[in-house]
């Protein structure tokens, strides 16, 4: 065990954010107010630009009663950013701006709660840091609906968004098929890259209420058979539902959502219509097929439906940001915390954390594995649901206020 | 009191779905699976289709805890339909074919769970049967989400559809503010002719987390008006969350939703592409301001998320169901069952029963009061969260299976 390195903490968040980001921010928050080696805890407003543009919130100002409601509240409390920091070797400005931040703090923990770029973020602030001769622990509190950072068994934030996913399939199934007449549903799922949420619709079908077709960008999209696919279970059953993922793609790479974008119509105000997925492939079903069909796309809602989050998944984050600060404090640094899935003795589901090497899971994508598709990659296979299941069980602990959730209202007061 | 009158029963779902228009049905088969005077409870399948095709499901055959998950499962359980008796006058056909099956399976008590139409339908059946001399009592159970029926305080439907849409205003809210660049948010809510779904993305606002503004049918909306709201709201904020009703139309009664559709553009595949409100509004803003703009349709869920459903709603749909069935037996026919708000001596609401004449609330819509939009036409008052507050109260007290809701999985045996 390493001396005690006594110091403030800075905790930013960054990236989209999810329903449980709140949930690992609250897991560092909490720890460190009640870590006798850490003096100060400081939020940083949007990320690492609060640092660097010196806008830090006191969290030891906040009333721990709304800091406990971050569990449950959804997106990012401290406010986000999409900031990528040059490589330090080209352009130090950011990272001397940092250590000057650092220095005049007294910041000696820094944690970072975000995707795959954000711990490329806190791997390049822990290298520079550490040619700098600065001491400060680094740790990184990973969060994604994507579920696609390496080395981890799964992402705080995915199981959550599967749930919801889930959730909304099985009831959109039931309104989908009330009329006696034909009807088919395209549901466009988040995920640029990997097909992990979009395999979750899945969930629903396997208990006999989900779409009959799921595509994942993992595989070429190929329209002809999508078309055939969809015209044969609509032929059998009078229904049909998909789901897509929104980063589809044809064999040549193009994504599917583009397909039309060069006749670029423009409506009675001269605006370019640029409709999304679910809408291009719902017009091409319906001229296709003749049926009634609907385009929905799941938007914003799949990544902030904490009224629907797994409370599970609420437990692991919180965990994750506790353990972070808790190895800090031990010693660690240069770190994201992941999970590692196990079982206890009855053969029931325990996830462990573990502790990986920034530079490891900086930029590495996990893609959704090739052999839980099926051969006809329109769907994915029981193996998935064997995963997941235990990811999305337990329902939110919410508060509730007027009927409402009753959602965290932080003071952010700005230190002088 | 009338004498018993004895005989089967037949219950019918009919018109768009809710969340909770199975727990009304739950309220009718339950009260008269357990009464004497009803010798069988017939489902009939998609509505009075299900009865002029002769196709009727026995209730009596389902397992009792089954039935009982109607009271939290979404959408139509025995399916629903949108068609429309011809005037009796005109053509009697199908009230001929009606009255051949109450006969048939000796009904002497008709249901009809459904919105404005539905009322219709009843009236009409109950009139014929009357002029035809087969005594039969016949009852309106009513549902919708857009809140619109005649006489009643509030329809079941409605509280759990407006509790899902300020549950997701309030997340989306979280959400789309998360960055600290411009965003302008566009949700588009159900709604063709009344406001009063729309207006309950308010209720999330008057609690510090929705839109800024609010636009419902009941006013004309002006494009360069609202162009102009939102234009000084993200000049003050850099943010603005608009929600529209899917209705909104111009002076001329010219639905925005149509706006640009004679331009009609095409795909690369050469299909038309009509894009929704929300996107089409979304591009004239991104066009307008620059901002990063965002469309979101609620859809389907908006009407079937039963998970995030109001427990009184499921409750007073319940009431409305049972109530039906006990009326009819002490001998009431014709009617519609209402709802009236009072309070207890403590001030607390209590939703009190009434019956209407079906006659009185066929085809009757009922708006969403001007004096509750502000001034401007672009929000809603304080009288309207009043009224609604109490009725989005109570978390639905779903079972779970997987981690997932467990919704009613009905036999459905078509009787012979």
């Amino acid at each position: 065990m390493s001396e005690t390195l006594k110091g403030a903490l800075i905790i930013g968040q960054s990236g989209g954010p999810t329903s449980v980001i709140n949930a690992s921010a609250y897991g560092v928050i909490r720890t460190a107010l009640d870590n006798p080696a850490i003096t100060k805890v400081y939020g940083a407003a949007n990320g690492i630009k609060g640092v660097l543009d010196d806008v830090l919130y006191d969290m030891g100002e906040e009333d721990a009663n709304e800091l406990h409601l971050l569990l449950h509240t959804p997106s990012s409390a401290l406010g986000s950013c999409r900031y990528k920091l040059k490589d330090s070797e080209v352009d130090d400005t950011d990272y001397k701006r940092i250590l000057e931040i650092f220095k005049k703090y007294d910041v000696r923990y820094f944690f970072y709660n975000g995707g795959n770029d954000s711990m490329d973020t806190c791997n390049k602030v822990s290298k520079y840091m550490q040619k700098a001769g600065y001491e400060c622990r680094i740790m990184g509190v990973p969060k994604t609906i994507d579920n696609d950072l390496f080395g981890t068994d799964h992402c705080p934030g995915y199981a959550s968004a599967a749930k919801y996913v889930a959730t909304s399939c099985m009831e959109i199934y039931l309104d989908a098929r009330v009329y006696d007449t034909g009807m088919i549903c395209v549901l466009e799922i988040m995920g640029r890259h990997a097909g992990w949420l979009t395999a979750a619709a899945s969930i629903a079908s396997q208990f006999g209420h989900g779409p009959d077709l799921v595509y994942l960008p993992e595989r070429n999209f190929d329209m002809d058979k999508f078309i055939a696919d969809v015209k044969a279970i609509y032929a059998k059953n009078g229904k049909c539902i998909v789901a897509v993922s929104e980063g589809i793609h044809d064999a040549t790479g193009k994504l599917i959502a583009e397909y039309g974008a060069e006749n670029a119509p423009v409506d009675a105000f001269g605006h370019k219509q640029l409709g999304g997925l679910a809408a291009n492939l719902a017009n091409t079903l319906k001229a296709e097929t003749g049926a009634k069909v609907r385009g929905i796309e799941f938007s914003l809602l799949q990544r902030c439906a904490a009224h629907c989050a797994s409370e599970t998944d609420v437990q692991e984050s919180f965990l994750s940001g506790k353990t972070a600060v808790e190895c800090a404090v031990m010693g660690e640094t240069d770190k994201m915390v992941g999970f590692e899935r196990t079982t206890d003795d009855k053969g029931e589901y325990v996830c462990k954390i573990k502790l990986m090497d920034l530079k490891d899971v900086a930029n590495t994508e996990k893609k959704f594995p090739d052999s839980w598709i099926n051969a006809e990659g329109n769907n994915v296979t029981k193996e998935y649901l064997d995963y997941v299941l235990p990811l999305i069980q337990g329902t939110p602990d919410m508060v509730y206020e007027n009927g409402l959730p009753r959602f965290a209202k932080l003071k952010k007061v700005v230190v002088k």
